[in-house]
């Protein structure tokens, strides 16, 4: 329940058009919705702006398709991460508007459409053809969010004419993601070139001594050029969240 | 030389009031001066926004004196972090205008005022008074990139209480910066509250298997709540400047 | 062979209801028995207060029957943590009363009932879904020592309110076993409530900084709250073993 | 304040011994006193029992003595860890009723005699004679808590006889907080001899790869004999706490 | 070849019995024998007194076999670690006389009998049973360099009597090898108890914070009881030997 | 397209002999080529004389085989190095030529003969026969890039004399590659012997506290031998190209 | 006491010359001697063969001087480690026989000639001057327990004649102690030299990289020759003991 | 002893003018010299063309100034780093030529002039300031090694233009050696822009997750452009003697 279906729930208590017995009921697990394994924060579209999103990993298949059934059940659009085929199967079973988005690895149940658009202004660029997966991750959430993300991909700093030649769209964003592996010099560089906020994305694209993704974090971590926000390991729902937040900041 | 600076130069020249020869001299150095061990990046201001800040540590007295007489000759605000008292005398006796905070441990030289004020929306919250040298540096860079952070000091989690009593000043935060050492909760649980984006600082306050502000710096980035940017251990600049760059983001 | 085993024995010999060839017999192997691959701690019960618990990974599964079928035949109850379903067939091929707990991956051939019970006092609460695991190990670990935990599922700090929410049964507890993954940070917020102690288990829920659970590890070392002793990364058996040993303290 | 501090301060309202008006004042400031750099927890003795404990690395001698004058002035019992002689100095020029415990470097200043006292049952074990500070600390706290606790030094495993020469005093003891640097094999050893619960304090004591304790560290969390909990490395602050928090636990 | 073929050859050249073409065939590639992916040393014996052993890990079926059939060519005794069933196969086929230890994970090739034999003094002792496999891979390799190790399995320090109660037999080694996993608190606990060498191997039994042996091999490095030497994380081979190497030493 | 083929089509332009339109379809992508999840660097022949080496670990099969055919189209040579027999079957599909070198996982597009050959100076040097897939990635790249390499396999410091045998052989070379796991003394020890400039390449090949070539990177990085560059763990690629670089610098 | 002392003592008794009085106050500690502080193992002689050692490092003067009294007091040879001269004028005032070896930094009380003198077949070499600190402690710990050994210094691979040159030094040693700091790859190349045990002692001679002697740690566990034994970091005193309790092992 | 000096000697007890004895003499210590603390390897200017290099830390004075008054007896440039300036004095008094460099940290004892001079080619590249004094140690290293190093300084990627302007110069070296700490992005793009090999040199400017140079370390290794090659953190002298090595290899 997000703040504009409370106010139309109020406003029909107040006007008559919904009973008292009906909104009470409507409003029993406002706060959370306990499903024994999982406590469903519904409140959280109230505080926060946005429904709780289910990370995958970790959860049983009956996990996952039971809360996705609990959460499109109040009407809120739902996200699961790192989900396998597996789990859509069940979710879709359940809930047969969920779609899977294979190379986001992601199940997700569109809400209906977000207050207000954000049409422009969030860039979303990649290292390497190996860093998409992630990308898209950031990129789904933040278009749940209300955002229209642009791509910007394979512009590492191995070739930085690619990166030089589309400095134009790097200056007039208002807010980039940077998703990279290795090094992940990309951040550095990006961030060196524009005025706005850069959420920098480590990811686990290398071998040997990248340990994984570490040599990536350390490196944004280190940014010689301020204005980064560093994200964990692959997190690519993160980056597109917190780049959503700033994009649809109230003035 | 900023935006507006560079533009009165020119206007200058159309109208004749500033001669070529001294419009050229003044442009001579505007991508980069050169110190010989230093290449000061005099068009940053026209590029991101803000001047070059200045990382103190690592650089001899002589050096960090001829770089602060450098920019403030321009007419730039400087900034320089982790300066020792005695880079401060050295640097106070080239350019008498230049202040000490000492628990910042910053060197500043004001500038004008910045163009527009951003009176409200950026909070700066700590979790125990160890955090305070960070947070300060944060504040003044930000101050100086023309905002007015309010303070939030020791609401650390071992307290909820004292956090949950200014639940009404989290939520009207436009920018919330969390510093906290030690297992830094403070962050999860302040991002789980807003719909703010937090800007997060680990510190190394601590001892033992905080290991130098690891232990922050990890739980930070894992937090359980989205929105939360994540800076180097100790890197209250850096928090700054990006809590700035959102709070002034073009609309 | 417990301690009231041990005194029953004992008394059968001096009333001369067994003989002493039989109890010597009993009694040969007391100390322990060898079994070659493994010399099973049959003493443990007379020291500690409960029989040898058995980490089933790392064994064959051949060493697994045989151990269970050892301790089983001296009439102990049986605990065997980290056990896959061929563990559990070959050891349910030897000790019919075996049973499995899929969830928390343990055999367990219950033993008698113990001497006294704890209804309340230990409450074990979970961050998330994906911590069920090693929550469930942790209660199952308890049991078996003669206390009734109670659960608190999936409270983590990124929606307080489901925590706050549950105040006063986190009041009312005795002993608090927290088990958390990411960030951890529900320990230390835990414990900033309750003058409880507070047993912490860090999980290997999370991805990329989180590695493998040090992230967990480190948050809980580093609370801010005292209070809170922490066991091995997934450790359930662990933690529900020092809190059932506090519930039980002798007063 | 504590609980029984509130309950004579409501019933002097009650009986009309106490004006409105001076119990008003004296609660104002209940759940916390704000110092601008420290925000105090007077909250906390009614919470958990025990009042804020301070941590004085990281804080300036100021603000440490301000500290330690606002907790007294409320008539709480004090305590200081990790603090200078300087630090002392200017507390005990604010508070004279302060002590300097040098060998574990603590200012307390006492309390009324705590509700209750615990004679027996709490012993503190060290592996070596470089972790008497450490394990001072944790008998400081736990004194100023309201038990007695005995030690029980130097008994590291490499001279094992005289660990099992005092095999009744471990055998009697209810908590037993080990103390112990290097590989920290005693608290595994001690766990393995008796039933009650162990914290296990690993010291920095030891050099190379020892890690600044890290070793002592990882050996305490992988103990093969259960029923250990682990707080974070020289912490003797969090082991006395925890240990007195199970010695006067409710029945 | 080793040092008693060699002077046999060299006396059968000097008595007429071979002839000197033949012996120098048979000398051709004594310093070493190219494979082309591998240069036998097969001056080792002659050098160190026991022939090279090969590491399975990380070599194809086909090299492995062609090294066993080029080493048992030459009538050494040849032994491969961490070889696999196919590797097995492929080695039998090619000479039958190999075995496989499957619990050790070894090829054997038997050679002649040793020189001289060692009836007693090295005693290997582990922590638990799935310890074993490590252990019988030093068994291994000391019985084929002429020792004959006896055994003593699963004296972990959790049930110390265990240990204690065979302490005669330790008294009694001359050389003791110690596996342990988890904190392998077993090394500091004998070598307090003897006045023998102890090699100790750290085991990767355990999980968590063990970190794959991490956690065992820091805690034998930092033994408070001197006299221990460590090798590798389930290195079994080296501890084999480095203790025979011990036993045979030259008096 | 590199400098040879740009001069031949400008010089075709001039004669008359190629339309401008036609050299101007063909120089429209120099600068990149957009594949969507891919930006083709054509450029970097002229830039650092090489075409772009494919990684093909991360990506999907189309992604490789459309890069591939990408690639081949302009006429450079392509490597791709970690790629799968699945990989190769579908570049092979698209592009005939495409060829597959089981042991060193790559796949190449032969180009036309390089401009000049290097018959010598380059030798990789390997510790032991697990080492030779990294090592023959060397050789491939620096093949494709117009070298002749020599290999030196097996020849570890275990057993000195098959290296010493061999150190004409070292003198000889003009830049050697040291391929190495476990400890990679080898790294050392060569370069103390030579004067060349070594390229070393730590290796994963080991167990336990190797933790996957961390032990031989940082033996490498610590050399007590000066002139030693290192590369990344099991990249041979890398040291192949750089030890190229130098053979084939201009005079 | 060690075991001639007390055969002595005993036959005293027998014969009258003791009397029993007198005896019994001799033997009253010789379990060990409480000084509250310390627990002195007085008993450790007989069990292993040598006096307890002393870590100077992490205790006080005062406790120093105090143990090296108590210790001398008894007639035991006394070595600390690790001692500052501070500690060494604090146990002179006490004990006039104490002397003070700058290099090794150790404090020693000679006792009388050890049983038996083993005057060749300990060779102690170091791969650099600055590995000398820790080979000085680790001859002189050596010679305390009866041994003379060899040094043969700054051999270091860099320059493998220095070594190769000293072969037969090398051959002729019944046990070698190699200490070297960098990658120490000195251990490797010397154990697949001679057939003799090597105990390595990783020294934190270096910088960067070398992490305060992890780099030569994980070397030396990872050596590709077998027949190495580890100590911890710069501990020569493990290493001499060690290698003293093998040179003098009964035959 | 090098080459050349080799060569006129023999030259000279051909022709008479060097007595037997003198050249006898004269060659007696070419292997190596023994100091006892030291074993200087004269023999290395023929090996490797140049002269042993000397690291100053971990030496005591004494040991420095022997070193550098044995290797200038000889007639060798002599070259100390990480020395200091008690070092120096003691070095200067016994060879008057020895020189301080002090930004460089290295005492020099200058030789002839080395054969032929290579006067182009070499550029060293620093990200910031405080890199000054790693760059210089390289610069000095390879000037007395007869290259003539050129500085490009403060071109870090936080203002990539002034790395750009200097393309041409990038273009035109022939070896680059990149110095740059923090997230040290500047050694992939340099790298991405040239044909050139690049020698990179973490160094330890930075603070918090730069851990000492690790981050610079593995961004370096992880160049997502080849044609790295990295040497230890902090490593001045190793990059310049590798990167001089390249510049007078043979051709």
């Amino acid at each position: 329940m997000d703040a504009a279906a409370l106010r139309r729930l109020l406003a029909g208590v107040r006007d008559g058009s919904i009973a008292v017995a009906d909104a009470a009921a409507a409003l029993a697990d406002l706060p959370y919705q306990d499903l024994d394994y999982a406590r469903l924060d519904h409140h959280r579209p109230l505080r926060t702006g946005w429904p709780e999103v289910v990370l995958g990993a970790g959860k049983t298949t009956a996990q996952v398709s039971g809360i996705v059934a609990a959460m499109a059940g109040r009407g809120h659009p739902v996200l699961v991460t790192r989900a396998t085929p597996e789990m859509y199967a069940a979710a879709a079973a359940a809930v047969p508007a969920a779609e899977y988005h294979e190379l986001a690895r992601c199940i997700v149940v569109p809400g209906g459409e977000p207050e207000g658009r954000h049409d422009n202004g969030l860039l979303i660029v990649t290292g390497g053809t190996a860093d998409l997966p992630v990308a898209e991750e950031a990129a789904l959430t933040a278009e749940l969010m209300g955002c229209r993300p642009e791509r910007l991909n394979d512009v590492g700093v191995a070739g930085l004419h690619r990166l030089l030649a589309q400095r134009e769209r790097l200056l007039q964003a208002r807010v980039i993601v940077v998703v990279a592996g290795m090094e992940a010099a990309l951040a550095s560089v990006v961030s060196g070139l524009v005025s706005a906020p850069v959420i920098a994305v480590p990811t686990s694209v290398g071998y040997g001594a990248s340990f994984g993704g570490l040599a990536a974090l350390l490196g944004m971590l280190n940014s010689c050029a301020p204005g980064v926000g560093v994200v964990n390991i692959d997190n690519g729902f993160g980056a597109g969240y917190l780049a959503a937040q700033i994009c649809r900041m109230p003035r």
